[in-house]
């Protein structure tokens, strides 16, 4: 048997469960609170939550909750650095969907943004959330200085051009064009990895884990970040042979590079298995009870949406 | 003689007009380096210089180093925060022009980003020099913790949702519909005021003047802030004025509410002349050598273009 096949017929535990539900929980109470506090035109803020209120597994702020979890730290401390990667998240997702991104109509169902609010609006509810996460942890009361420094300054560059913002804009340029796995993987570790990765290196922060452990937080964050990304991949392709008995790799008119089209499912498979790996061997440098982010590592590759 | 008019004729000095050229230049060599210290994708890099290397008075940096030209504090521990404030202002140019908000093609004499680099690009320019500017006042090696959070939390709030992106929101709202003074002055103390009164909150910071002072300054800004829009109007119908010949306010099918257009061009200027004297007024309250805080409100409020 495969590792990966091992791995992937684990279940996860209801551990793991109980923790998703309570943070996921937790976050979404703070967004309404957080929006509130300011004073903003109503549409503007309408507009704000209701993209931050449109679900979501919150995998982003489960992982800074989670590093605090190893280290034992109180949960409240993480709350706004929480809430402020999600209000990253979410910015990303309302401007990637604009008309002149990826143009998409629905998102988890519902309209996008723009289509409910209108292109401007879904511009600045945008660039109000990016502005706020940043507000959001400079005004955190339970962090020192430092800290907080430490934390702008790494998540202002994972979520930026060196990060996000550049993995966007070359994800979108090799669109139509063929791509191999290195560059394929190089724009996914900025595009979402970079992101993933930065909620477990705030996480450290706040937790004051050791350097070395910071290091292997963030690495960790890294080899997760692109097995999110090529689960992704393969959920889509799943998706497509259970749902329409449609065969893997058929659909040839779609000019998105993903690690199936380029690995095939099997590779891809591998590959998944392999940053799984990594990952985990990553979490032996972290001291602490890492019990839920090997759950966490687990659910993001046998995830079924 | 109306005390407008006796301010207006004052000429301002070969001591500003060295300040601003000294400042300006200062802060514009600063910007090539800064984004070519991140690695990005280059035409990322491009589109964000393109806008930043657009020209302009560069009004906010050189509060700034006003601020510490008052304090008689080195210029250097503004160059960080003087550059943020100037990228998120050129951030600001990129998404007003687009064609969802305002639709502008030309910025400055030349082609707006969007119609350069694409409208994803500009969009994704735009999120990444407000990224930056965070990253940059976070990476200050010349400021304590203490300050730079300080200046984050001021500029995060001035360039958000309760400021500059709440203003320029109301005032695409407000388009097409009359509005009040009062309004009026609401939607520009956020879109154009903030930033300008953040510039030189962030000044005092960084100076380390006393809370009693940074409040002047800060009020202070609030009025500047509101002279210059009040100016940038008044030069809209004084260029139609000598270039033209139209008379003021015969330019009825414009949608825009601007002062000139609810107070006729007189009663502009009386606004104006309150809010320079109102600025002023708080000037008597800060200690140091405030000359050239002086001469800039003057050059605001007598400016030609």
């Amino acid at each position: 048997m495969a590792p990966y096949q091992s791995f992937r017929r684990r279940n996860y535990s209801v551990q793991l469960k109980t923790f998703m539900s309570v943070y996921k929980d937790r976050v979404e109470e703070l967004f309404p609170s957080v929006i509130n506090s300011s004073e903003m035109p109503r549409k503007l803020k309408e507009s704000m939550l209701y993209s931050l209120e449109a679900g979501g597994k919150r995998v982003r702020p489960l992982l800074v909750y989670a590093v605090l979890d190893t280290y034992g730290i109180s949960a409240e401390k993480a709350d706004k650095t929480a809430c402020a990667i999600e209000f990253i998240h979410t910015y990303s997702l309302i401007h990637d969907d604009l008309p002149a991104m990826d143009d998409d109509d629905i998102r988890r169902g519902r309209p996008t943004n723009h289509r409910v609010y209108g292109e401007a609006c879904a511009v600045l509810a945008g660039d109000a959330l990016l502005t706020q996460s940043f507000q959001l942890i400079a005004g955190d009361k339970l962090l020192s200085a430092d800290k907080k420094v430490d934390i702008i300054a790494a998540v202002s560059e994972a979520s930026g051009a060196p990060g996000m913002v550049g993995g966007q804009l070359d994800d979108m340029e090799a669109e139509g064009r063929e791509v191999d796995v290195e560059e394929l993987e190089y724009i996914h570790a900025r595009k979402t990895g970079a992101l993933l990765s930065v909620a477990l290196q705030a996480g450290a922060v706040i937790a004051g884990a050791p350097e070395e452990e910071q290091r292997a937080l963030e690495a960790f964050g890294k080899h997760i970040g692109l097995s999110f990304q090529i689960k992704d991949d393969l959920l889509d392709v799943e998706g497509e042979e259970s749902e329409i008995g449609k065969p893997v790799g058929s659909d040839e008119s779609n000019d998105k590079n993903t690690y199936v089209r380029l690995l095939g499912a099997d590779g891809a498979r591998e590959k998944l298995d392999y940053h799984t790996s990594m990952a985990l061997a990553e979490l032996e440098r972290v001291s602490g009870n890492t019990e839920v982010l090997k759950e966490l590592t687990a659910y993001i590759s046998e995830r079924t949406k």
